[in-house]
């Protein structure tokens, strides 16, 4: 790979998510010479994807070219490749566009979708962790309606228009809310010729409750607020098989639809190159109080790709954009800190707080003190998202497009840009 | 095809462009039952489509669901399907969705990229008239940037740098122009490992001036803005192949580009069932002044699919949007006077003058009287094209990124949404 050789350790960064593009922001790269790989130009704000599934957002809007945030910075490279393996010993990154020696390694490369071994839904189903994939589910949806319409044996035109989501967690109920909302609001007025009544939204999750990882207060919130909308929702249920266009479960109820959106896990998402020694619970890397990966002084692992157990957190620290983020500035100051000879601190997880949003006017905050529900906890949630949103023309955009939805009662963007093909698309 | 037989004649629209949707938004359902068909489920603003294109756009602001704009009209049926024939004969169209009778038909098919029967060039070129390609283009120039930075043979790296554009009418000079500006002002700042002194943009043209259908004046203006943005222009020049990423042309002139951009030629574009005897140059369907297909009264062609003769215009009105929307209102207003036992009037297409932009504060206008250019030009065509846009909410985006992009000198939207990738993609 093309990256000059300076008189100054190599830090090679995978990822631009949450947790890598923190750490390249603020890394001092007088000191470091940094280099960002990723397989996308953009950083996706992956909280709110399930808007751009649901037509509220553009793409555009929650997406943010790599370059333009890292633009001022000297020594900084960024690679559009894929990295294929690690050699940890040679401490060499093997990508699509060569190799690259490295001084310090950190992997940031997040968490991908699980499928528990499930075949048949790893084939059929949809996902939803990326834009081409939330993409997707906004045309393979409307699409699904379109071809409604020329269907006239019941059964198979519901087929069309049922949706199943598997995973009651934030992803999951945001979407169920969201496409309720389509169907109780919008999609009734779009196509006059179909009977949205009839059309169903299933919810279906493993665990007892809805926002398992929320307070039970909050959980019972979001049931009641889906169950409002029309959700039907079914708790200890777990999914078996999907196979011509039939959910087969444990419990033997059976759901017949063509869209299966599949929300119920995560695993971590890492090349090749780490034994499975290193390995512990959904595929995350072990890593010590500092971040390091064990054995590896050298490589850092951050966000949904790292496992640290806690006091706290005794199965590892969650998943979460939060923990993400918060590992990034630390490592980024902590590599400060070394090249000015100051002392390195472990990483300390700050719990502000978790919340998730079900529909207009509905959403539950929990912080530590206090469980918020209803329109104050849904402005909060509208807050703390734009805020969290990189760019400024990204913030407006995205809020201008929620007072418009809110007034209107119209998410404006029902277009099918690119159809949705099974396989050969699913790829992109 | 599922549409309800009720006691009203049955129009059926192909194509929801600026003729076919303008017809449906004013033709009167009272008086008829009105189906529109079209490939897509947006309206496209193509006059914007190159700001896609050169990411100053995101898609979903110059696109428009073309359900929302119908949405309160009774009688008015949308399918989204492909028509594959016309069977005049039998009053019926023929489309992937079933077959369909008509009392009326209306194609508003548009225009498609006429290669002139250059296989080379319709195999390996990017086109420029939908959505899609305007997409594919913006991910390729991109990707070709990122995949430079690894290529250390200085030519081999120009080519994947080095734009051809090859038509300089509206769309190639305005591609030209903002293609231009980024290499200029964005694009040595997101990648400062390329030096972008050395990217060429070529402006190839068959005619003897750029702007070819606009007046002299105008046509002088936008050369010299495009020279003053640094590109190179080429008249009285015909592109012969395109192979190997090598532009031969007739006058032995060679390029060396990954990129040839294909803006040179517009034809028309319509369903199988009408003969070569109904077919006028750049296959357009011979009307009569009341926009009636020759010897078939029940079929009307409107906007670009249409050919029809005038004092003023001897080869043709020019296929152009202004036409297309006066005659979709036309055809309109007929209808709801044929309705009422009304005297129907003869087609007048009014012109109104024609515009171009090249770049921040250039642009060219030509009115009856009056020829201008500048800054003054310049937004009297953001305006016009303002007001053009369907949909509140667009205008709006579309403003703001506008407004931003002046400012900052930033435009945001460089993401490699879906990688482009030859043949597979080409067709979506």
């Amino acid at each position: 790979m093309n990256i000059p050789d300076i008189d100054l350790p190599r830090v090679v960064v995978i990822g631009a998510g949450f947790a890598g593009l923190k750490l390249a922001r603020q890394i001092d790269t007088r000191f470091y010479q940094l280099v960002l790989i990723d397989k996308n130009n953009y950083h996706t704000f992956q909280p709110l994807l399930y808007q751009v599934a649901t037509a509220g957002l553009e793409p555009d809007s929650i997406a943010y070219p790599v370059r333009k945030t890292l633009r001022k910075k000297k020594n900084m490279y960024f690679r559009l490749t894929e990295v294929n393996q690690v050699k940890t010993q040679e401490k060499i990154v093997s990508t699509s566009m060569g190799e690259l020696k490295y001084d310090y390694l950190i992997v940031a490369t997040g968490a991908t979708n699980n499928y528990f071994g499930i075949d048949s839904v790893e084939e059929n189903a949809m996902p939803m962790k990326t834009l081409t994939e939330a993409l997707n589910l906004r045309s393979k949806m409307l699409q699904n309606f379109e071809n409604a319409l020329n269907i006239n044996d019941l059964d198979k035109r519901l087929e069309l228009m049922n949706v199943v989501i598997v995973g009651a967690g934030p992803t999951g109920v945001e979407l169920a809310g969201a496409i309720a909302e389509l169907r109780n609001r919008i999609l009734p007025k779009d196509f006059p010729d179909l009977d949205f009544r009839q059309m169903e939204i299933h919810l279906i999750e493993a665990a007892p409750r809805v926002l398992a990882a929320m307070s039970k207060q909050s959980s019972e919130r979001a049931y009641n607020y889906l169950k409002k909308l029309g959700v039907n929702i079914y708790t200890d249920m777990i999914v078996e098989s999907y196979d011509n266009n039939l959910v087969k479960t444990k419990s033997g109820k059976e759901f017949k639809t063509d869209t299966l959106i599949w929300a119920a896990g995560v695993a971590a998402d890492h090349p090749d190159g780490f034994g499975d020694d290193l390995r512990a619970r959904g595929n995350r890397l072990k890593v010590n109080e500092y971040l390091q990966l064990t054995n590896n002084e050298d490589v850092y692992v951050l966000g949904d790709a790292a496992y640290l157990e806690t006091k706290d957190f005794q199965n590892g620290l969650p998943m979460l954009g939060a923990v993400a983020m918060q590992a990034g500035a630390y490592l980024a100051k902590q590599f400060n800190r070394k090249a000015r000879k100051k002392k390195i601190h472990p990483f300390k997880y700050k719990d502000k707080g978790s919340m998730a949003t079900v529909g207009r006017n509905l959403a539950v905050v929990d912080l530590k003190n206090s469980k918020l529900g209803g329109t104050f906890a849904w402005l909060t949630w509208m807050f703390v998202h734009l805020m969290l949103l990189v760019g400024f023309r990204n913030r407006v955009i995205v809020f201008i497009n929620w007072v418009w939805n809110y007034i209107r009662f119209n998410n404006g963007l029902r277009l099918i840009v690119r159809p949705y093909k099974k396989k050969e698309d699913a790829s992109n």
